[in-house]
This record gives C-alpha cells, structure tokens and sequence, in this order.
C-alpha cells in the first residue's frame, strides 16, 4: 500500500466535516503515518461538527458552539492528520495528481496519490434584490450558527420569517419559537415538508399554525426590504412580510464543482457518482458525504440527499477501504425525522409521487393510533401512512406524524423496506409489546394489517 | 362453508380474552350469522380485556378496570356472537363433536363443527405451606387485579413482597412502588428477567435498587407466614421477609389440559401444537393465545411465549381462516419490551445461553450511547447488547437496557433479526437520525457496527 518510490502514500481530504474526517480517521486506523501521509483541508475554522446541531444552538438548547464539536482540530493532530484550516481546494488535477490550496491570500499545490472529496452541499441562496442585508442568515456551518445567535444577542429581534419550509426551516421555526420571537414561515410550495404526501404534510401544517406559526403556503419571495443595511421585511406577492430576521432554510445541492472541473463524473441529481466502496470515476480519489449522489433501493434509481448519519457511513467506508479494508455504503431507503416542539415527522421509502414517478403503481392507506395503550397515561396520537405497489402490496414508503414516541417507528418500517416486505408479511412482524410502548397492535402493525385489507380489496 | 344439512356452520370459542374473542369476531365479519352460529365461552366475567394492563390498572395509572375493557360482552352480543359468561368448558369430545360446559352449578353440552381452543395460559402457583392465606395475590385476570386493588383499599399494607422477577413481577414492584409501598422483590435465580443475559440483567438489578426496591436474589420462598388468616411474611432461606401483601409474578404456562385430555397434540413446550394457520391435530379444531406454542423464527424450535400481541395476531388469524380467508401466523423472534419507572428493558431473538442451547456457536458486544445526540438536551443512557454468530456475524438477538426512548429501538432490531441480516450489513440500515432522536449513530447502528468490528477479529 505504499507509493513506489516506498515513501509513505499521500492522502488529501478534501472538506473537515463528517465524511472527509471520518475518512482520514479510518485511514489513519488502519495505516501508521509511515505508510500514509494525511492531509485534510477546510475551508472554514471548524471541523468535525454536527451541522444538524445547529437549530439546537441556535433554540438555547445547547449551550456552546464547542458542544456540537466531535473532535477538535488538536485531535486530529494528534492523529497525525495534517489538517489545515482556513484553507480551500480551489482546484482538483489528475494530471499533476494534486489539488490548489488557497489560503491566507496566497495559493500552493499538494500533491496527492489518493484524493477523498468531501465537499458537502451547497446551500441554495436566493438571487432576489437586498439578499446581502445583515439579518439574513443561512444555517449551513457552524459559522453560520455562530454569526445567527451574535445576530440575535446583538439585535433582540422581535420578528422572524424563515424561508423554506422543509427540515432546516422546520427547526428553526422552533428554534426562533423557543426564542420567543414572532415567527412566520413561508414556502412557494402549496404544502410544507415536500417530502412527504399533501395529506401528511397538511397534518404538519395544522400543528405549525396551533404553535403560532403564520405558515404561508403557495408564497414565493421575491426580494427583502431593507433599512440602513439591516432586513426589515421578506417581499411576496400581497405585500411585505416585516421581519428582524430572516433565516434561509432552502435546502442544498451537492457541492461537487470542484470534481466536475477536474472531469469526474457527476451524475443527474448533481452529485458525484460513486460505487459501492465509494470510489469515483477516477483512480484514486473517492468522494463521500453530502456532495455524492446514493443509490435509492426502492426507486433504484440515483439520489442527493443531504444527512449527517449518510456522509459519516459514507466516510468511514472510504477510510476503511483507502486503509486497505473493504467497506461499503449500500445505499438509502430515504429514511428522515425530525421534531418542531411537540411534533414529530418521520419518513421511509417514496412519496406516492416519487413511486409514481419511478413507475410504480401505488394505493396507500392513512391509519390513527396512538404511542402507547390507549388507556395508558400519556398515549398520544399518531398517524401512519404506508404506500405500496398496488399488485404485489409490496412496501414502497411510509410516514408518520405525531407526538412524543412516535417518530422513531420509521426505522422498524425502514428495515422492513430494506428487505421490501409486503405489507401482508409486515403484518406477522414480532415488534415489542407493552402498555407503556404501544396498544396490543402497535401502530406500525395496524398500518400494515390495514394496507392489506385494502391490498385485497383491490384484488380482481 | 355451511354443513352438510344446510343449516349454520356452528363455531365454539373456549375463552373470552384476545385470542378468543378476535377468532370470533374475525370469523363473523366474513361469514353472516345465517352461515355461522358462534357460542363463546368464558369462565370468568370479563372479556376482551388487556391482561397486559393489569400492573397498571394497580399502580393507579389507569383510573377503572373498565378502561382495560376493549369491547364488552354487550358489543359481542351485537354481532351474533352468542357470548356465555361464568361458563367453563370442562372437557372436550372429539367423538361427538361437543364440549361440555359447567355453569351456574350444572352442565351440558354444545356441539361444534368448528372449535377454536384460547383457553390462555395458567399462573403458575407455589404449592408451599401457607398460599391459601388472604393478601396473596396472583394478577393474571382482571378479576384477580380488581380483587388486589380492593384488598389493598381494604387494608392499606405497607410492605409488599414480590415474587418473580421476570416482566410481571418487575411492574408490579412499579406499581407497588407508584402506590408507595416498600416492595421487596425476591426471585430464586441468580438474576431478574432469566430473557436477557446476566450482564444486562445485572443493570436491571442496579436500577431496581436504586428505585428502593430490596432485590433478593438466589432466593427461594418455602412458605408464608400468616395471621389469622391473613399473610405476614415470606418465608426465605435466611428469615422471613415481612409482607402486608404479596404478590405473585412467578410466570405461566400454557392451559392446554383441555386440549391433551381430547387427544389433541401438545408439544414438549407444554403448548398445543398448531400450523401456520393455527389448525390442531383435530380437524376442525383451532387453537389461539398463551395455550399455543409458536415457531421461533432464530432457534427454529417450538416456543411457548406468553404475550397478547401473538394472542391477538393469532385469533385473528384463526377467525380469518375460519371465515374462508387465508392468514398465517409466521412465528416468533421473541421480542419483549417492559418498563420500570423510568428504566426501559426490551430484548429480541435469544439470549446468549438459549443460543448456545440452540446448537449456535456465538460472540457478543455491549456498547453504550445515548438516546439523542449527546448534546441535546434529555440525551439518556442506552446499552446495547448484540449475540451473533461466531462464523457468519448473523444476528441472533439483542437485548436493550436504557431510559426514555430506548426500548422501542428492539423493533428495528427485530426487524432485522427477521430477516437473518448480519451485522455487518445492518451497519448500513438507513435509521433515522435528527439530534433530538439519535445521535448521528443511532445505538442500533454503533452496536452491529462494534458487533462487525468485533467479528472481524474473530476470523481467521
């Protein structure tokens, strides 16, 4: 595994987030710095974070940036991972086999035999007029969460308006709620949450507005208004929504410029295309992490979907196999939660229009439960959606919304997906029972055992 | 589906509670009462309750029996379910196709085509000097709960003892606790719950005491002490513990004499031999609930596991089939969940000794996490205990030990476990993650991800 000169090998990593440090970690596990040499570059001060982290920081709910932080850079080091921060790969060669570095004003190259790209995604921004007042903020990085709560310590905002109303939108709605500040939260969308179905979606929005939230559906923005340099208001089509603040929740793209100008592969979805050891479609250089693109297992189909839990599996598979092991990332069923105060939202599989659009033909069933017995104190409601393939029953997707206990059932219908079960089989599943966990037919059961009563009533 | 004399088929139900009841109902929905005549017989008084209820129903937590109540005698009677209460089967003949019933101080016979058998289970019960005294207290049926609920109104004990300490007894120590008594918890082996390992037993045992409870263990009882007639104590190899009440968690076993007496097959387990479909040796004859033994999908030996989710899903399932549908009961993975006060216990698929017993040659890892990503506020411990198999790394149980959101993790396992994946592979599930649900590991994962790492040195 060494270079032929028997020197050690040279690994550059790209990015010092989740999946290029958990790379250069496995790397290292496996190989003495005499073997390899590890170079990890980031642009940014921070690595190693959870960015997921940051509606947390933001809420008051976690105390310290440094609390979201995994490892620190001194950790690192001690690792012998030479990491470099404040510094940005401006440039990825083949040819040369090295990357540019731009750093404090000036630019070098480092050469490479193995290159892992952990770029990450690149949050959209919106060009309308007045996006460069102070008060509007993105909630990418660690930074970004860092400059939002100086915003807030400094201004006290009263009024907040958060644009976009998908996961990131979702919690800092609360976060911005938990602050006590007036929220209103607008998407061009006809429903919040398009990862879910309209019906799903409408249940969310329901407990947006009974926590005060003005959800403004159908509104797309325009520009901002602003005041000496600070926003005062969010333009949409009836008028001018007043805001101190402004927090951009827009959902991001993969970040994969830097390989598509070197002249790797990057695929529809805009994401790098790897293999299954996460190699890329040049020799030597893997990418991991929010900038590639998976493979979806029930639409078979290319996917970019952005997750912390993805790029950290992703990373380690990479380090493992630059260490000499093999290692693979099988791909997604598409699996998301999340929580806004007492609700909770959780995901598997398809949409009915993603299956629909993968060519599917679907049917789908809506059931209500509740958390634990129904007789058991604190039993709260939950709603469960399944999709399935309308000939063979076969699971396709399931939501779930609720309160408390309810979300985290999406990963006994996510492995069920993996393994694409029909929901008649589902229905024998030997899920946990007691009173304070579940009714006699835990909600996931009586989703499935109601998905194939209509699967058979469907039947010729 | 009609006999041959085209009058109604005649259906009888031996037993009033889940499996029962389900059978009955499952079957009336398909066929009309003009097809099938069905006649139910329950010894006790109350029907369709949750047996699983009963701790709570104790403790407080539930204010009446009635809310244990899923459809009352009344709501059978409604749908042509002709529903005998205080009516005991007493022997059934294959011969002449009849059971004999005593009710009210006499006897007579019902004839049957078809016969479902969900005569549930039986308490076991010391045979010890002493067990007849007032203040002991089994808490199978909801008659025996509402007489422990009226006996404690009645006296008010201060100290209770409990025996056993598998799932029952652990809540009725809750509720024992809950009602603020002392509660002594005595079991003759050497650790609670004999379903998880000793390792993980032994964080029960801690968490038991530091809830106050005085845990005895390798301690038999040989008798009761009483007092004009009512218990006082317990007696135990070193004294004898004083007890206002006593209460009785020893477990059941399968109520299958009925069955045995008719010449119907029962197995090793004690549990009437049944198929997929839940068919007896008999023709005609069904059997449903704790009297049953089930298929154990990961020993692929028969099971006896008492649980209302398997009664439930099995009359169903029988009273489908009897209705002229087709449904299975697919077996078990053995999977159970409890609670006490704040600790969450929940296992799956077989500990490491019933591995071994099984003919598995195994390996384990414990590995300890969080319940939410370690910064987020209410963040709890989980330990998570993997058994897989020592050559193939195939997952072959599970057990958890935590707090608040822990133990509904063993439904992704189970899952899992369903589907004989290997921890390798389950490394790459695709559970949900947002911070106030896992860390961006979910524990599940970080244990098949310890459990893959620890096989990989086991080979050669």
């Amino acid at each position: 595994m060494t270079s032929s000169s028997g020197s050690p090998e040279r690994l550059v990593v790209i990015g010092g987030d989740a999946a290029g440090m958990s790379a250069a970690s496995q790397a290292r596990r496996r190989r003495p710095v005499g073997d390899l040499r590890i170079v990890a570059f980031e642009k940014g001060r921070h690595v190693s974070y959870s960015a997921c982290g940051i509606p947390y920081l933001v809420a008051g709910d976690v105390s310290s940036p440094d609390d979201l932080v995994a490892r620190t850079p001194e950790q690192f080091r001690e690792l012998d991972i030479d990491l470099r921060l404040a510094s940005e790969v401006t440039a990825i060669s083949l040819d040369s086999r090295s990357v540019t570095v731009a750093s404090q004003g000036s630019s070098y190259t480092e050469p490479f035999d193995q290159l892992v790209i952990a770029t990450g995604g690149t949050p959209a921004r919106p060009d309308v007029p007045g996006a460069d007042a102070a008060g509007i903020h993105g909630v990418q990085t660690l930074e970004d969460g860092i400059r939002l709560l100086s915003y807030l310590d400094r201004h006290n905002p009263r009024r907040a308006v958060v644009v976009g109303a998908g996961y990131i939108g979702l919690e800092m709605a609360e976060a911005m709620i938990s602050r006590g500040l007036e929220v209103a939260l607008i998407d061009a969308a006809d429903q919040p949450m398009r990862t879910l179905d309209p019906d799903m979606a409408s249940l969310v929005s329901d407990a947006l507005r009974g926590l005060g939230v003005d959800l403004r559906l159908s509104t797309p923005f325009t520009g901002f208004a602003s005041s000496g340099g600070r926003v005062t208001g969010v333009h949409v089509p009836d008028g001018t929504l007043p805001a101190d603040i402004v927090i951009l929740g827009l959902g991001t793209r993969p970040n994969s410029a830097l390989a598509a100008d070197a002249g790797i592969t990057v695929g529809a979805t805009g994401g790098i295309v790897v293999d299954r050891r996460l190699r890329t479609s040049a020799e030597g250089v893997w990418a991991a992490g929010d900038c590639v693109e998976v493979f979806h297992r029930v639409s078979q189909r290319p996917a970019a979907i952005a997750l912390g839990t993805h790029a950290n599996k992703q990373g380690r598979a990479a380090g493992i196999n630059i260490g000499g092991g093999y290692a693979t990332f099988p791909g997604v069923v598409g699996t998301a939660v999340s929580k806004i105060c007492s609700h909770e939202v959780a995901r598997t599989g398809l949409t009915t229009a993603e299956a629909l659009s993968a060519g599917f033909a679907t049917f789908s069933t809506v059931t209500e439960s509740t958390t634990r017995a129904g007789y058991y104190p604190g039993a709260l409601p939950i709603t469960t959606k399944i999709i399935a393939e309308r000939t063979t029953g076969r699971l396709l997707g399931a939501q779930i919304v609720g309160q408390e206990g309810a979300a985290k059932r999406i990963d006994a219908l996510a492995v069920a997906l993996w393994h694409g079960m029909t929901v008649e089989e589902m229905t024998g599943l030997d899920l946990s029972y007691a009173p304070p966990f579940a009714p006699v037919w835990d909600p996931v059961l009586i989703a499935a055992r109601r998905a194939a009563e209509q699967l058979a009533t469907l039947r010729p």
